[in-house]
């Protein structure tokens, strides 16, 4: 969160696995808009690395056609300009001497003829399994030290592990190669607008702060839904599940926001600091207690509610184990919910509930933080029956906002309240948002700032508050899945884990 | 504030000064919305009594002329139903054997023509020199006196008292005659909605009483803004000023709500007894302070901005003392600030400010709660220069409503914070407001609701906290009169009794 409006440093981005879907759908068209707001450096080159053989110019024709699709109308002068500083070598990842050879001789070209200094980032479009051997072989060529005031940054994209001990070991294997301030641990899901305006919301102010905590929150639920399926992702996601995929890198930052004390400053260290904090707080669950606190489940055909003026009602999706590349008999969660304890002065006793599912009832992500209720004494004798509960709701997606929801009385002898929802949203005041997802991250990284990576400590934390969970869920499969219908909130036990405590989940629709 | 939606108990309704224009326009038009409204007992009647000579018959069709002139289109059976139990009976008042026994004959027929119980209210709508001596009749013709779960209530309207002693006096008399719990002090200025709107607002929520004190709020400011000059009332006006007429009575009850701890139920002398705990917390000046800590003013000739379809541009209206009614050389305030300090645990050191004024910018009043800023150490590193302070207003006149005023984030890659008001307003919620003024309070009266009313000890305490003030400026009249133009914001010393604190007047227009 750097107050730097400028744009970033000089450098050459050198993407593997480049000729890949992400670098199509996503680095071009994020580059792209980069450049059309004045954020890219004139000294920038971009380097494509793949297995395929190609020339530079063929990549520049395919970067110049996934822009054409992808970006609507590009600018021409702009394409231009890309395509001025666009490389590409290809080669077998195996064969290192010739491939990162090529590489250093290209990027020696590049940075000579484009006079950019030795400011390199490389971006591992590439499965997790090559994130190691990938980065040991640019630092043996030469490429990965920082020296004489130059960078060379490195982002993984994620899965960054599958679980605590291959996490682990990754971030070891990294962090013998390269320094950690070097690293670039990518979550795309949490845009940077969210994390500034959580801590804007809850730091800039100073009416929020101090009923921020124990004294005067009941609990807070974390809620993210997705309405899409699996949809092409059914090979990676079968592998993997719900939790993997959301709870340890989005939800549990999430978790991290809402909960963390004031940093010292904005600095991605300062946050980052008291976000693992939070993480190091939250218990591990006992293995006895998995199955009491965390709930899975597995959608089964159902109906989709399609909105619009062009709904034709209700559409029918098919079950998980009917999608695309999903085993037949799969035991994989598409939902999860974890009751979580932070152990800490701020949030002893205070719950955090979170879920996450594919084909929800509707895309919606939330932190929803439930006040106690106040003492009712004053009431008794009006003909309020009961006291309602006081809400801020932190809307994520799909727009951005705040609900503060209150009691008022409503007119009339009577003392009655009625419930009163105060609203912003962050499009209505302030107009459209400048930029999401990769832009941000990749101008982050230029610019050197890590706020928004994961750091290796909270990527071990995060996966030490799951692993029991994992364990005890792969030791005992579940036997009643599909156990929520395509479109619903979830299975019935998700209800349960709140109900128990005599709480209910906010199921919000926009 | 009970639970009571029934309509009121039986009873006779008795107005001294009957033939006086209040009647007219408001408590005829009163009593008309409340018989629309079912709030009327079957068993009711109205006697009027005055210095004129007049039949029922000729008062029953001024009541009919007057409810045509006020109500619209009044709905014709419930005129009939008024004219079927309304009364008359005329005479001197220093007369007391002919008219206060013509008096007590009529009641006597009226309850048992109307099968009415010995339930009597008695509006003093005369001027208050005839309250002590009206109330002294009626009790010596044995009206007074509660018996048999019969009720005998007073309404005295206001000013009650013009100073201390005054006050203190007229209490005085009227307890030889009558008990406090029997006694009314009405100030129509405060809708029985706004009282309870602020306790609801305060106390029904667990989010905005943990901040409602000395460790988070910097100040309060109240402003009751009137647009309109004296109007009619320059002979009374020019007698009594600003500071009499609005604060010992109106503001000073928005002070004691807004700073009030809970009460232990919201019965009125609960109510009463946590208000008038403010009251006597507030430090009355020493006299070498006023000049210090109170303003006055006089409006001089000036300019109205007539906002709406209709209007030519500014309207030119002349100086106060060109106004009717009103001495030439009058150094009568229509003016007032003060800056009161609320020495308790909850307040210290918290000032409130506060203002009215006729011939100000607009019509307008309302409650700030201004906090204290956020640390601002964390955003030293960012764009923010400054953080706002957050800011609780509620809005009372001329709509009810609350708007809370705090920071975001601007979406950019600069941390920078807008503000931002998330809004509530009860007509926009809740539909057309029921009923306003008068109509409250005769019903309240009725049911023996006596929240709104003003206690003995309270008026004394508010007169107690003006006095010095009223004693200073009477010992040294201004020589700057008239000192703000009409359709101005009032004098500049009164910005400068903030500015001197480091702190500005919110001079909020609709």
């Amino acid at each position: 969160m750097s107050d730097n409006t400028k744009t970033a440093d000089p450098c050459v981005m050198v993407i593997f696995g480049a000729t890949g879907d992400l670098t199509k759908r996503k680095l071009f068209p994020a580059l792209y808009n980069l450049a059309m707001d004045d954020f890219l450096p004139h000294g920038f080159a971009v380097i494509g690395v793949g297995r395929q053989e190609m020339t530079s110019e063929e990549f520049r024709s395919h970067m110049v056609a996934s822009l054409r699709e992808f970006v609507g109308k590009p600018d021409e002068k702009i394409l231009k300009w890309f395509e001025e500083r666009t490389y590409y070598t290809g080669g077998d990842f195996d064969d290192d001497k010739k491939l990162f050879g090529d590489l250093k001789d290209l990027i020696g070209d590049v940075t000579t003829k484009h006079q950019i200094p030795d400011n390199f980032f490389f971006y591992l479009a590439t499965p997790p399994s090559l994130f190691a051997n990938v980065t040991q072989k640019v630092v043996k060529n030469g490429l990965g030290k920082e020296e004489n005031g130059n960078w060379r940054r490195f982002i993984y994209e994620k899965p960054f592990g599958h679980d605590l001990e291959s996490a682990e070991k990754l971030n070891a294997s990294l962090l013998r190669l390269v320094k950690e301030r070097q690293i670039y641990r990518i979550d795309h899901y949490l845009g940077k607008e969210t994390v500034q305006n959580i801590l804007v919301f809850r730091f800039g102010n100073s009416i929020f702060e101090p009923i921020w905590n124990r004294n005067f929150i009941d609990h807070v639920q974390i809620t993210v839904a997705e309405k899409l399926g699996v949809e092409q992702r059914g090979g990676y996601y079968d592998s993997a599940g719900a939790l993997r995929d959301m709870i340890p890198n989005h939800i549990l930052q999430l978790v991290t926001l809402t909960a963390m004390e004031p940093p010292v400053s904005f600095e991605a260290d300062s946050v980052r600091d008291e976000q693992a904090k939070i993480l190091q707080a939250i218990q591990p669950y006992a293995p006895e207690n998995v199955l009491n606190c965390a709930v899975r489940g597995q959608y089964g055909e159902g109906k989709l509610s399609e909105p619009g003026p062009d709904a034709n009602g209700p559409r029918s999706v098919p079950a998980y184990r009917n999608e695309p590349n999903v085993a037949a008999y799969s035991n994989t969660e598409t939902f999860a919910a974890l009751k979580l304890a932070i152990d800490n002065w701020r949030w002893a006793d205070v719950p955090f509930y979170i879920r996450t599912g594919k084909r929800m009832a509707t895309r919606h992500s939330s932190i929803v933080i439930e006040f106690k209720k106040a003492p009712f004494m004053l009431f008794r004798e009006t003909g309020v029956e009961r006291l309602r509960t006081n809400r801020i709701v932190i809307h994520i997606q799909p727009d951005e906002g705040i609900t503060l929801h209150f009691g008022a009385k409503i007119p009339g002898p009577i003392v009655n309240m009625g419930a009163v929802d105060m609203d912003f949203n962050y499009l209505d005041h302030f107009g459209e948002q400048i930029s999401t997802g990769y832009e941000r991250l990749l101008y982050d990284c230029m610019i050197g700032d890590a706020t928004l990576f994961q750091r290796a400590d909270m990527v071990a934390a995060s996966w030490r508050i799951v692993e029991p969970v994992l364990d005890v869920w792969s030791a005992l499969p579940a036997r009643d899945f599909p156990n929520y219908p395509a479109g619903s909130w979830g299975p019935k036990e998700a209800d349960l884990l709140l109900e128990r405590d005599g709480r209910t989940w906010k199921n919000l629709v926009n």
